[in-house]
């Protein structure tokens, strides 16, 4: 299954959460702390977006972080997406 | 019975939950994950909304994800459908 | 009494809701199914609102879906009937 | 006293609901539904109002129907009326 | 103390409810219906206000009724006042 | 440390409210009436807010009243100041 | 890892906030006071943003001071930053 995102949006995917501490302890679910940085995955064509002419900046690949509970959540091939608008991606990471 | 979206709206359909789980269990009302792909069923002619000209991008036939709580859900002929403007289609799934 | 709607305004009037189940049962009130189709009775004349100008499409006569909670509800020689913007009409069902 | 509305805006005075029902019971405050008719008593200049021009089409004398909750109550000379926005005018009744 | 409003701003000050009925009775606090009439005791310049072009209509002496609940609470010299957009006059009396 | 306000901000500091009541009773904390009038102590340079082009029009040791809740508190040297957009500020006091 | 801001974003770091009140008492947690200076370490490029072009005028090493309760808390390796809109700095501080 492929995800297409219209207009402004991207698809991006959570970067693996450490699931071990410093100390060897394995962590398990609400211990862990949420990842912040996500891999692009698909980008939409950009495009008129309410009114504004929106240009597509990021690519396939970009590490990027988001905005805390932007966008919407989807399941592809049982991986956790998220779709949000290019506009809460707050930056890149190098 | 026959829905002609208005604007910028479509009419999209849910795409039927599996209701057996893997194991074999069959699933019942509330413990059968929503999907989330819905197919389009019927596509505006799009023109000025609120000022704004919208061109339809999408077409009938096309499988796409809505973003949650998105639109009105109407019962067409017994089958529920759900009518949403196309900005809240998040994307197509190939 | 005659109701003259304003601007991108309509007067919908919804359709009977069945008051007799399939297998026979006589419904009352609350466990009536509220009809999801209206009928337009009345069309403004468009015009300049918010700025916009807004060309109406819809015509006495036609079966339309209205958003739900939208418009203003008013008593015409003790029947019931809708005030809503035209852009509050979802879709046409024919 | 006489209220001169401003920009955009109309004064409507409800008209009177009837005091008896149809059995000849005489109804006292709530009881009475209130009544969704008004008069049109004054009539603002019109002009630029949030940057939009706007035109003034109701005119005094004019029977209406304002949106609910919409305005500002007044009391002229022991008379309450109401100062609302054109645009809260949702129709006019013949 | 001399007050002198910005942008599209005006100072009005609530003319003097009456303290007896016409029975003779003395009001006190809560009692007194609030006035709903006031003076323009200052106006601003006008000019440009988020991005729109404000033209003042008001001028000192006019009577005014207020949008309720418009504006901010100010004294002056002891007097209670209010500064609100002109927007918020909704009508001149005579 | 200076504090160089942005964009269509100003600086300002309340003025001292009185400490002794006129029966010369010694006001503590709650019991003081917060001042209304501040004295603006820097402004930023205006220009493009929101897409508006926007003059400064308070300059240094101007009197003014804020409105109500506007603003950032900020704590300069440890005297309390406050940062709000000029059209915050409702009028100037001579 | 290099934290690259997009549009009209800036990332910021807190200065250290004292960690030792004036009579030599160590502070803990909630104790301490927030510090509401930060400084500048990262720039986006600026642009069109919602429609409006946006340039950047605040440069690395700049120290400001922010609105309260603006932007997104990241932690980039180990250390707690901001990433605000260049619109949600209130003031530079020199």
């Amino acid at each position: 299954m492929k995800i297409v995102p219209l207009a402004d949006r991207v698809v991006i995917k959570a970067e693996q959460a450490e699931e071990t501490t410093k100390g060897g302890i394995i962590l398990t679910g609400s211990a862990k702390e949420k990842p912040q940085v996500a891999v692009v995955v698909a980008v939409g064509p950009g495009g008129m977006v309410d009114g504004n002419e929106v240009k597509m900046t990021l690519k396939v690949g970009d590490r990027v972080i988001a905005a805390k509970y932007a966008g919407t959540e989807v399941k592809v091939d049982g991986e956790e997406c998220q779709i949000v608008r290019q506009s809460d991606i707050l930056a890149t990471v190098e």
